[in-house]
């Protein structure tokens, strides 16, 4: 069964999205981070800025956020709240990508949407918090929060809405087809990697 | 980098053992794994089967092994229970065997006593429920218990083993470079995404 769409989750910080990009373009196929975003925002009304804060992050953070919620468009939400409404919509849109065709899919608890389609290939990559911290201080600048907190809030966001949407542990080896090190193998070869089991599979 | 020591963890089942002797034969390095065995038991004066069903199993178990010690070796133990002693003897030989040079090294928490050395691949490889328990009945038969129960059980006492010695939790992609499932990959995949990483590192 060749795998033809590939999902990417990754710690923040550990190059999960540059490999997640670099396996797209060796492939030739769509990458969707941003792009996806942009879609969800535009078929939520949200946003943009408020999905790509709130589509990864814990469920309890986005409970105070209907005043953001779209405005002229009564009842949309059905009763939900932010949170699952945006959940709710992530899951039709990348549903939605995958019925197009191949392509690269970065976060998003994508790897749990699809995880009952053969033709995915479903990677995680994480990274020792040394090359992280080293990582988001070099792309994203300093901060008043030392880059060790940074990480930690980040990815206890990312697990708690993991856990909250999915009932599954978030960096668990058996969610995951492969899991690389991207610190200890490098960005382009953890690409290389999963672009052979694509193209291989 | 080059990657010349490569060990290989493995839950119960997967395949493991097969991906590390493919990876060894393609490579062509040594293999250790009951080599591994014969050679601690040589050392420490136990019977092999003892050192094979004890070596990474709960440090619990093996307290009341005392009696199993090696014979006419007065003080040999040196007051540690049975499982430290053989612990000691373990991380030992796995020492010597990397200093050797090139191998694949299957279980044994060498991916641990290994973890500093930075010409070190560390693997783990895990499998669906369904494809391990299909695997252990087709390999080494039916038993009183079920599959199920088989491979909870030594998964357990492989994790209670690891987790008391190392201190880290076993299966936890952090201790790892690369974490395969062979059940959706393949075990002839699995041993030849590790050669590449191995060769091109």
């Amino acid at each position: 069964m060749e795998k033809k769409i590939i999902t990417i989750s990754r710690e923040f910080g550990s190059g999960g999205r540059t490999v997640g990009r670099l396996v797209a373009q060796k492939l030739g196929i769509p990458f969707y981070d941003k792009e996806l975003v942009e879609q969800v925002a535009l078929e939520s009304g949200f946003a943009p800025q408020f999905v790509e804060e709130h589509g990864e992050q814990s469920p309890g953070k986005t409970l105070l956020s209907y005043a953001f919620a779209p405005q002229g468009v009564p009842g949309v939400m059905n009763g939900l709240s932010a949170a699952d409404f945006l959940w709710n919509i992530q899951c039709s849109v990348i549903l939605q990508l995958a019925e197009k065709g191949p392509c690269v899919i970065v976060g998003r608890n994508a790897d749990y949407i699809l995880k009952d389609r053969p033709e995915c290939l479903h990677a995680f990559i994480h990274a020792d918090i040394e090359f992280r911290a080293d990582r988001i201080v070099r792309l994203y600048g300093e901060s008043e929060k030392s880059p060790q907190t940074r990480l930690n809030e980040k990815d206890k966001r990312r697990k708690v809405n993991y856990l909250h949407y999915t009932g599954r542990n978030w960096g668990d080896v058996k969610n995951y087809d492969i899991c690389l090190n991207s610190s200890t193998l490098g960005v382009e070869t953890c690409a290389d990697i999963i672009v052979s089991i694509a193209k291989n599979a």
